[in-house]
């Protein structure tokens, strides 16, 4: 990782530097619209749905909502982690002394099991540098087989992360690789950002096609440079909402909103306190660790203290809003049955929330009135196996 | 449906006619690449996976296929149907005497419980015209539900096609409606043609940017007219293969691709002889009648007489190939957990063939010799519930 006093500073400029960076490595994933599906967040709930949730008895919001997603899932490794880890290996390969320090050879490390393993590998191998992860050894052999195949060297670990912790540092004195954590940095934070700068910029393209008596589904939006300024007939967005667990998506998209008036709210899930964000949002106090086994695993992981600072300190994330196991799984099957896409449980967090959280859905209806918002969503990832799908959707069998 | 002395010919000609038709209704669906599938298609199966299959004891092919894959599951109701379905109602409104005779007022009718009666009902809307579907009052109750949603009027008929038909005469005699099939007639197979028009020119316009250097994916491309004709620097496909069903997409893509040297497949499942078209194809008969339960729901009907005349007796398909159905649900998993894509079984059966099928396999290695095959697959649809992927993918239950 570069030297933290080497980063940029944590503003909108530099998320839109770090898009220079990534973009000739990363894929310009597609934003998508759904009648359905807006149609579906524009109408009330009724009494019946509500029935059983936190909200029984209350009178069900009205909030108008367009929706427009952003498909990570689609990015290479099939989430926005590549963003991340491109833009810091693009970094660490421009801090003054790396190379000359030999930093070609040294490489970088990263202790993780999920995407963000992945993304790393791949992003240290287009640039030439090696890679060590370090993964506790109970790991699917599937994710350490794919990493593998992305040009890494596996190290095993024990599986807590006192153990894991040990080896990484073991491995930094013996080969001098620099740690790449998986988001409490501010190179992978604006990395991150560049999902929530393009995505603006998308929608203000799509907007003034649509403007223009375009039809919009299908068409290229480029997400380049300027493109938002551009955007003649188009307000873009209102809001944006992304899921949080590090926290490294959900600060670096409000990064790239500063300054814009677009909102930025963050989306987890309640399932055994794995709210972390939430809960240190309202409290002002951030939780440091968390213990949930929640069905949207990528959001496990307690918001990061560089996160935190934008998220709370900064108040740049205007609110943070949870969803229950049961929500997690209709979002999902919406956006399989109805979008045809295959996100994982993490990615359809903030769509569960703008479909069935009623604080969310009465502040949109409250904050936006009758014109409604235009609500960016990120579908953050589709790293799920089919078996999972098989569990979550298997038919009930007869006890 | 437009009277068929009204139709055009069958010709690629008629194809880019009908999506100037149907261009400002339907989708400009995405291709997608994928380098984890282009490489498992270039890959010899090893003769370990060979055992149990049709081929076990041959030696595997080695073909080099490049795959570029045709996004309709993403299409307007999630399959291409609806390109047939808005090229019929657009040529029944200019059809002379049709407006003037209270077409309008008398609208059209089809028979089925599947994507066809959205689509149409759909088509209808968008145009308005008066739209009824006669479907089997066993149907699912969310079919109907859906169809109603699009606007049509849902006429319950028993199950048998003898019921169906009746109900349907019924419903022209009282109404004046015009009868819109499924996939045999030309109006709908040119519709359906627009698919893979779209193909070659969107393939042909990604090589050219290639070529020049740009990254390709997520990139826009357009498939306008005369795309196929300026991709510089681009050779184009050499072959696209389709699911067959009733023939409608694949004779129509035949049609897209006279006389421009690309090779058209079919592809089917071989489970309880819906491998029809296979048969027809290679016995010289057209088979009239199927009775399958493959998991391919969409491709369980027989080959209609004026498909028929394009697939086989004017030689424009230049072959057939069938899968079974372990080989659909391997495909439909590298689908779901690599692409990220939600297809349903009937779209995922061209796939199957170019991975797992070896006389595919071993053909393709004879016609296009070490340089390969740029080939193109055409994912149809993508209208699957998830309690069917529950049970595909339901973990093993220990008796």
């Amino acid at each position: 990782m570069a030297d933290i006093s080497t980063t940029l500073p944590l503003t909108r400029s530099s998320v839109i530097a770090a898009h220079e960076l990534v973009r000739p490595h990363v894929h310009l994933t597609p934003v998508v619209t759904n009648r359905t599906l807006t149609a579906l967040a524009s109408t009330p709930r009724t009494p019946e749905q509500l029935q059983g949730t936190a909200w029984a008895g209350r009178a069900p919001a009205s909030p108008v909502i367009r929706l427009w997603f952003k498909c990570e899932n689609l990015q290479r490794v099939g989430a926005f982690k590549a963003r991340g880890a491109f833009h810091a290996v693009e970094r660490l390969l421009r801090e003054p002394g790396f190379l000359e320090g030999g930093g070609r050879d040294k490489g970088v490390v990263a202790h993780s099991s999920g995407n963000h393993a992945q993304a790393l590998a791949l992003a240290a191998r287009e640039s030439g540098l090696p890679a060590t992860i370090v993964m506790p050894s109970v790991s699917a052999p599937a994710k350490a087989a794919a990493t593998r195949g992305y040009g890494a060297r596996i190290v095993p670990s024990g599986s807590t992360s006192v153990e894991r912790e040990a080896v990484t540092a073991q491995v930094m004195a013996d080969t001098g690789a620099r740690l790449v954590p998986p988001y409490d940095h501010p190179d992978i934070m604006l990395g991150a950002g560049t999902a929530g700068l393009e995505l603006q910029r998308q929608v203000a393209q799509m907007q003034a096609a649509e403007a223009r008596g375009e039809r919009v589904h299908g068409v290229p939006f480029t997400g380049a440079a300027g493109a938002d300024e551009q955007g003649k007939g188009s307000k873009g967005l209102d809001a944006i909402i992304t899921p949080c667990g590090g926290g490294g998506l959900l600060s670096g998209t409000a990064l790239s909103c500063e300054g814009t008036g677009i909102r930025v709210f963050g989306a987890e899930p309640s399932h055994q306190g794995a709210d972390d964000g939430k809960r240190g949002y309202y409290s002002g106090v951030r939780v440091e660790s968390v213990s949930s086994l929640t069905v949207a695993d990528g959001l496990r992981t307690p918001v990061g203290a560089h996160p935190w600072s934008v998220i709370y300190e900064r108040r740049l994330v205007a609110g943070m809003y949870s969803v229950t196991e049961e929500d997690i799984t209709a979002a999902m099957r919406l956006v399989l049955e109805r979008l045809k896409l295959y996100v994982e449980p993490s990615g359809c967090v903030p769509l569960a929330v703008a479909l069935f959280n009623e604080d969310f859905r009465a502040m949109v209806e409250r904050e936006a009135g009758p014109g409604g918002w235009d609500l960016g969503v990120i579908f953050s990832g589709g790293n799920v196996g089919v078996d999972t799908l098989g569990k979550l959707f298997a038919p009930a069998v007869a006890a």
